[in-house]
């Protein structure tokens, strides 16, 4: 997928202008592929800390009345890279520029979005409060952990998702995955595997799970049946790939077939690429909305793909831009 | 339950004094029982609507510096439930209250809590920023369509959960509860149903449902296994009972064997008292978040029975006034 | 009136393009009547209610970086009306629109413009608040209560009279006109009333009436001579015409010749339209700022004249698209 | 009047301890009258200006946790009054009072409460704007010119009326006052004047004005009769006295008996003393809102009276300091 | 310095059109000298006082989505400059401005920045929020106080520096400078006496004061050597010039040969004129930030010479308009 | 200096009760000293890190009502600290606290002060805005950079100073301290310098820097003398000593005899532990509002001393709690 034929960005009709993508230090591999796919340069501007461990961003050009869209996942350090977002919008703003939207491909705190223990923060709202503190003007991001998470914003978000695009890759490695069955791997990712399995027009099942206590969750039951299936296991997210090996176990341990699974976000910390490396599946797949390094899809013994999103957050840019609906470019 | 042995309300302790409830005109029956289990009068205020169809709301008595608790359901008609509710709280904090708490026994607008449609309104945020707006100090409330809403608030929210009052309902009605099913009627509502399951120590099922339309839903499969159980469906509320005569009808087809209903909130709208009491179920349970006529009750030809939730909202209201704790009340 | 020449609007210099009317459930005969003034279409918009009685709104165009204005009358019923105007607002909002004027041609909770008995809200400033909320950007309205409610909005204001229909309209019945008397219905209209008289260069007078409790008010007096002379009587809105009754009789009494009652706002609740229908009263003439049916029409046996104030709203939203001055078009 | 009985203050049972009143340059004999009356010191606190012109305020005690009223009337030089309530509001804000109410007499900016000519500032719902920007909790004044401008503020305001004190000097002046008329000098004071009416049980008339320009008034007809009637001139205030006169003057020249006059604010500016000694009626009186100097009082030739309001002031501080309702206190 | 050649206004491209530029009381002057560089007329207003000394601002032409910018320094009367700059803003936000720049050549409340005595307000901070509560979009400033300042606000703010101007001025005046030594009167000085130090390549000294109380200040010692030397004393801003006499003082007692003097804001309040006719020093500079009589400076008996920033201002306007870099322009 | 005399705490008399303090995990130590000298227990509260790097607080006791200070010092790694902080408040808020004040020792963003080069952000005002959105009452904090960032924050700040405790430790450390000279390092530290000469009634000098880029700083001339003197420089924090190793080569080729060294906040990154053992002075001091471990301290060879600051902080939460003046505390 790339962006359609269209005249050269400063061409094009627009209120805001000129139309400039910055980038902080999370991701600028996917902020480079965005401007490669949009057919301009990256901003320049620069990051750096004081020795006393304090952000300092500092802009290398005008963006007076820009259309400014600053890329940034919260992927580790996490912390710095909220602070750095944080002070690139407040930069911006200050510097005049006309209209600023925080491109999040991956908004991590959307986890933490409900208050299932007390005396919590439920942080994806308190993350979403400050960002607009700082005076980010619109939000563009891909698959909130949960689609309620769009409601923490005032601003206006548009929320992509990579339905499409997993599923269109599950497609293409299992012609008939119409067989399958698609598996969640606990109740808050049903919704996402029931959709997937629309579009596969497969079948769905679940593994219920018991949180014990705030680490310690146990898997009761597979609802459903997966055995002598092709599986699909589907999730927003892969961090450790602790769970990720209990339910690729337990589908193993329930007769399944050939095990894929494919998420939005390869966050991949600690020993997630030793253990998909020793895992019995053929092939792990994730979106670049976090940066994966050539050293790890190495280490990873084949087993890991990337599915490239850059295409997608290009053209919600652009129509983003010129005022054109984003809704429409993704059904 | 009741609410426990404890010193008279005007001689407790605590900063935000005087204890006063009142009620919008949505649920005054869950009010007065409310006050009845505090042991106080409910507050004397007066709504009436002029000719031209505005409401104009009246304390009949002074509010300054009290703790003001203010008891409405969003139930029909639900545009004046809320804006009487706001006509309330406005009126409260300019009579000088000292903290205002909204009580909201059923949020409809809960459900309306994500954009799955371009061009909509998240209204879940919507009337929850203009709640803060007209001066809603606090939020109480209880089981919300998912618990993501309670991050739409940026006040304080207490939000209680019906969980206890409808398993115990279950246990009480099936003694043997461990050996049946919980049935989700479709993937929003499974976490709930899990939850409830872990309650009953019984099994899990769900249905699969896919969206064709806007307003048509149609099931693709039952997961799970529901044949010659004893099957309790759990939802967070019935309108028309529409799809509760199709989740019943999937269940008995799949071979149930008696089947219990349970929802926190019965809206019971339309032909719903008539297709309950058509209805192939034992009973259908509610609680009375909304209030239920006493001739709707009678209508349903016995399916129909009210679990009561004053004493729940009169305990968080008295820890709310005293400072005392809330989460430790319901675990 | 018509909107005078211009070029097409879509060839318009505007900043905030394009020019989109939508309506809400309201009056949505004078939102057509002022789009086709304009010479644009009405906006595809849906407004539906769940079966919990919960609004839903929908917008079935695109709306990004559009001008939009939105018609909303506060006509019964009023907290639909609101409720269905907020949710289209911040619907409006989300959906990237780069301007939304809510145009509102009957604001009816201006009357509840100040605190007249304790512990009651300012509705008219609390409705101000929820619609700013909301994401109303500007607000366009027709003959306010009274003219400070302008002040209850941060956001600005154009503030249509009907001062010059009205006027005009007695002019064309009674070409003598300034050998009458207008007549205020009580001190709360007798600043309208001294400048419609000054425009028909008429008498003026007044009854001065007395509130005896929050619903019964008595006439004292009426100042000022209307023996012998046409009357006009002028107010903001009428209702249930109990008042008008009564100010036409004691009119009546003192000895008026012809009468000729004229407002903005024909609301005609209750008993309205046969009160009018049987009352001494050569004409009852109001603006199509609330919506009346045909039928009620009809059944005022003649009595009943409704004047357009289409063009004036649809120049004022030209003007305000265009950056034209408002305040010249009406003086 | 005076403050009833009750226990000294620092005994007083308040959440918001202790009560402490000061006050800026503007009235301060008013401030002191107030105190006097509470049985407490005027707080104390120095404003001096900088060689810049610039103001500083400094607390010369602490407010910490203080339920603190700053006592300021918007009178010559307004500006500088303005600014120096705002300093004040904030410093003590800054100084971590409790609560801060902002007791304004004399709130001159509430006759700039509508938009009558097109590119004005509604200067009454500004300087209620950035007094909350400052930090003010609530605010206490005096027959606001309008009483829609209480919708102005969003925090609680207890507005008092100088009514019954007015009407009661008229009474003790004039014993068979019923037999008179009430006389108001305009439209916009008609309200009022209906109300002493009411209270006097006397007649009621009008004089009904016509605005040339922004600076022309001229009245068309004096609505009502008031020949051989002693006439009670009421206004909410006075500044050059100069449409004073010409009320005096027309009712005169239409036959008045004797004539009383009475405002609620004394400006009394230019040739305001002059003209009152010299204008052919019994008694001008007004309340002590503005500061009136004693000299002033002796230039008007015998013709000034000055009506006490400092209990009226230090009652409602009371009540709001302890939590009563203040409504009941002016009934 | 002039403006650089370029098309005229009219025909410049920019988002917010037109531009126009108005003026508040205060130094209406630089306003014209301003709108001279730019080749635009002075925009049209009037700004009046009431009879009860309240102010009154009217637009004579229309506003709408221009681009206004308000001139208005913060000299004496300064609470009136506040007032009337707070009423320009609000007024032509609710006319429909585009964006409103308020262009404060001397903010004077810059001085009060910082918490140096307890329980006083910093209201350079609450002059910078009730400025942006009127409805400021942007700032443009010159020279405050502390560059901290600028943080006080939320908005975009353009910090003018006089720095360039002054030094080319001393340039000018002493052809060998660089042989001198920059003099700062203060701790407070010395960051600013620092940079012009290095532009003119010279020495640096500075007055060490100790504050005795609120009012009084005595000098410690002189730090650094000025004996034989030209001194340059250099300052943000002269009010009664009593500091400086004491400055000259100190430099003449510890030998300084010439002594020139230049600041941005000259006030001169008090004695401040007849203080610098009789000071031994060669000229008194300031920029023209504040209006200075043709009298003033005749007075001073040629040692006064004001130096024009209009240029400067002109040229960060129309840059700020244009969207162009205004940092780019003073390097 | 310890906490004077005083009732237990759980009988103080406070309006916001019970007192608790609660620590982030920057400076653990410095909250446990503070609870010490408070003599209450240290508030039990859990920070963790997700597996994605998120970082959830958790408090693990009641908070309804209470007092709550939140003790965090923004020291490396300062992202997390300030994420941890914001967490904490939020929690806290949403736990229904009475008041949150944020306890910050060393607040590090305070040195982006400034708009010192263009397009970046002003950090400590963006910190203050995100502390407040997050919740946070009241601020208390240490030797802010700059005392202007004060006025960064609208809610209260309690702003301690070091300077009686650094000026303490010189002159037990030089009986004669007032034959010293107390040296800036730069233009910024001056009026610190300066109070402190004041308090050691000694000389004091300057080292006057040239910014040649964003990094490089070039230092130019020493302004007054110091030779054959004691030196003490002062400043406000050392992160890597690069500076202080410069400032004081410096002061040793102009002929120092002793040097001493002191400032607030000892950060000591990278090699600052290295340089300072190695560094030719006697001493250098710092307060322990950034932990420093035993380790670093020993490896300074015993040059390094930490004043406790405890105290002090422990006698201004009991001011706030109890409502007393913090001011008078320190002077």
């Amino acid at each position: 997928m790339s962006v359609p034929h269209r005249p050269p960005i400063d061409q094009l009709d627009s209120k805001h202008s000129p139309l400039m993508v910055f980038s902080g230090q999370s991701n600028r591999p996917l902020a480079q592929a965005i401007c490669d796919n949009l057919g301009i340069p990256l901003g320049r501007s620069k990051s750096e800390k004081f020795t006393n461990d304090n952000i300092i961003v500092h802009y290398e050009e005008s963006l007076r009345e820009g259309d400014i869209f600053i890329v940034q996942s919260f992927s580790t350090p996490v912390s710095d890279a909220i602070m750095e977002l944080l002070l690139m919008i407040d930069a911006a703003k200050s510097a005049s520029a006309g209209r600023v939207t925080a491109v999040i491909p991956y908004y991590s705190y959307a986890r933490s979005d409900k208050k299932d223990s007390p005396r919590i923060s439920i942080a994806g709202r308190l993350v979403a409060d400050i960002l607009q503190e700082a005076g980010a003007d619109r939000v563009l991001t891909m698959t909130l952990h949960s689609p309620q998470v769009h409601g923490f914003f005032k601003v206006p978000v548009d929320h992509l998702s990579a339905d499409i695009v997993l599923s269109q890759h599950f497609k293409k490695c299992v012609p008939d995955a119409h067989d399958g069955v698609v598996l969640a791997p606990d109740a808050g990712s049903i919704k996402r595997a029931s959709q997937i399995a629309r579009r596969l027009d497969s079948g769905l099942a679940m593994i219920d799970k018991e949180r014990l206590s705030d680490t310690e969750v146990r898997p009761r039951a597979l609802i459903g049946d997966v055995e002598g299936k092709t599986v699909f296991i589907i999730d927003d997210e892969i961090s450790t790939a602790g769970s990720l090996v209990e339910t690729v176990n337990i589908a193993r341990s329930m007769g399944a077939k050939d095990v894929y699974v494919a998420v939005t976000h390869g966050v991949y910390t600690g020993p997630a690429i030793q253990r998909i490396a020793g895992l019995d599946v053929t092939q792990v797949a994730s979106c670049n909305t976090v940066d994966v390094s050539q050293e790890k899809i190495e280490a990873a013994n084949g087993k890991l793909a990337v599915l490239d999103v850059a295409p997608l957050f290009a053209n919600a840019i652009l129509n983003i831009h010129t005022g054109a609906s984003v809704s429409t470019l993704f059904t």
